[in-house]
């Protein structure tokens, strides 16, 4: 009798879609406008979805509350309004894809959920761009 | 050769968390602003998913049409406008989280829906949470 | 040269169509289902715009993170998971129809902004029904 | 470690529900209004889904850019501002229900699409309508 | 102590752009893919708005219900389902843009509205392209 | 008989609220996180508004398809993955609120748009923060 429940949080960033192994010419070729050297940004919406049993007392798979504060504490601060390749410690060899982004927030918050709960991510990147990890 | 159709209906309700076996300090200790015994209320969006296979004859899984109606008669009927702690038979003992309404509305849909039809029902409480039974 | 600028900020709230100059069945004839005595409730999002000149320092006609910081302070600590009729002082007799809310609010919020700035509120009671007020 | 990536598109089109075994009669008591003989229209909004692991040298799934264009070249051209029943290939014959123009649109990109990546289309008809193939 | 209240309805419908005074290639050429002699079509959302003092007895400019039940009425049941060319009678002469819409959903409504009330149609083709009579 | 319409376009931008005359404290004090100096960014929604009567040949107050292409020559290939500070010759001293950044989209549009359409700007910062110029 398990629930997924998700909680849905925003930040906003600046990012560049960059690999550091290729040249200027190379980057700009595959990865185009998103590769400008001085950068363009995102309002970033992050899903953060929980599967369980809900409690007998409560009612809740997850206090909604707590996974906001927790999303909060562990997410945002650290994303929210930064340049995710040169202000956090997790793009400075990984190239700041969506699908990259998502798995780094992944394993940021599956340190800190219970193991009996299944974690999933989903951020949008723009309203037509979307992606999710795991993937089912 | 499964498709999944799904139809989003809405209800406003009022409700408050509460657990009957806990003090009014332990409700409030847990629920906060939701444990209010004043209530206060959503607007829900309800998502009624069917999965199998569309008919050769109408291209249909299940008409549309049919299933909101499906939805007004048994759910809406039942819990919009309504306080769901006072005015409905559901929630006398259970606590109305997000996650418990939905499985009520599950028992309530399973027994109207054909058995080689699979039925998952998607709640959001508002635009930030949201909960889905079965998980999968 | 003027800019109007806006914020979007929500509340969860509880409550009932009621004048009680009437009967409860007066009430009922008027309000329907909206005048349930139980009580029935709504997510409202309000969204509070100012007009004005932006400022040659700052660019600002308003700081948007102080004008969130106002809203919250004066708007949704008193609204915010609560019944509108027996939780609040604006709704002890004044019905707290979509209209009355904004109107209440509008004066709320007149006290505390600088009344070189025109202040107007738009509330969504649910996605489909919404009120201005001012109307222009 | 595979990540499912979603790309939005939308195409408008007229269409109408037919079976062409049927009397007039019957398709009106099936269809209702959906079987205007002049036909009627939405606006599709039409998610495409690859599934699949990011590359090591992009961080990509699938560059969002070409799955745009991919989808514009194979499926809006050949849906966008048509009469889905008179101008497209597809629907001579079979009922253009949600359900099947989902599974059409899915037989036209998996074509198109590395085996490698699961594939999957989700077909909104209206807001509050729509349909997803394969269901799982 | 006026205020602006609003209710939203939708309509799916089939049209084509089409000036009759034109020739084909004159029509093709102004309007597009929007002239396809075989139609195509949108999902309308039609946004309206009345203007005017709250009652003091109920607290309300309008009763929204009643203002559903109006629109329903009469726009509704003139064109839900329907070719706006071909099925009503206000296209068969005057080209059914957004532009042209919206004035027709006025006339119609303006007579049904004590005049005391300001009203205003507001007219979204696409989620893109917004249209409202009058303008301001 | 006016009619205002209105297309939505979106870009995707990086930035940094400064003002040149203040020292880093003073900025950091006034613009907060949003004065990060390695940027911050968003998905920006312009909608661009045009006021006039519909012409009797077209019924069209303005072309839509023309009015996107207009602000896609015009604005989104200034703004459109790119740093608004250093990328565009427009905020090398002005700084780029929301506010300033949709007075200059309405000038640069102002050139283009004959003088007998009103013309206004409404810019969606995050989906919270709006700004519309001119004000009414």
């Amino acid at each position: 009798m398990k629930v997924k429940i998700s909680r849905k949080e925003h930040f906003n960033a600046a990012h560049r879609l960059f690999n550091a192994d290729w040249s200027d010419e190379e980057n700009a070729r595959v990865f185009g406008k998103c590769s400008n050297p001085n950068y363009h940004g995102h309002n970033y919406e992050v899903i953060v979805s929980l599967t369980g049993e809900p409690s007998k007392e409560t009612g809740y798979v997850f206090d909604m509350k707590a996974l906001s504060d927790l999303i909060r504490e562990n997410v945002l601060k650290k994303f929210d309004h930064q340049n995710l390749n040169l202000d956090t410690e997790f793009f400075k060899e990984l190239n700041p894809t969506a699908e990259n982004i998502a798995i780094v927030i992944w394993r940021i918050l599956r340190q800190k959920i219970d193991s009996n709960l299944e974690l999933k991510i989903t951020l949008y990147e723009t309203e037509r761009n979307v992606v999710e990890y795991p993937a089912s």
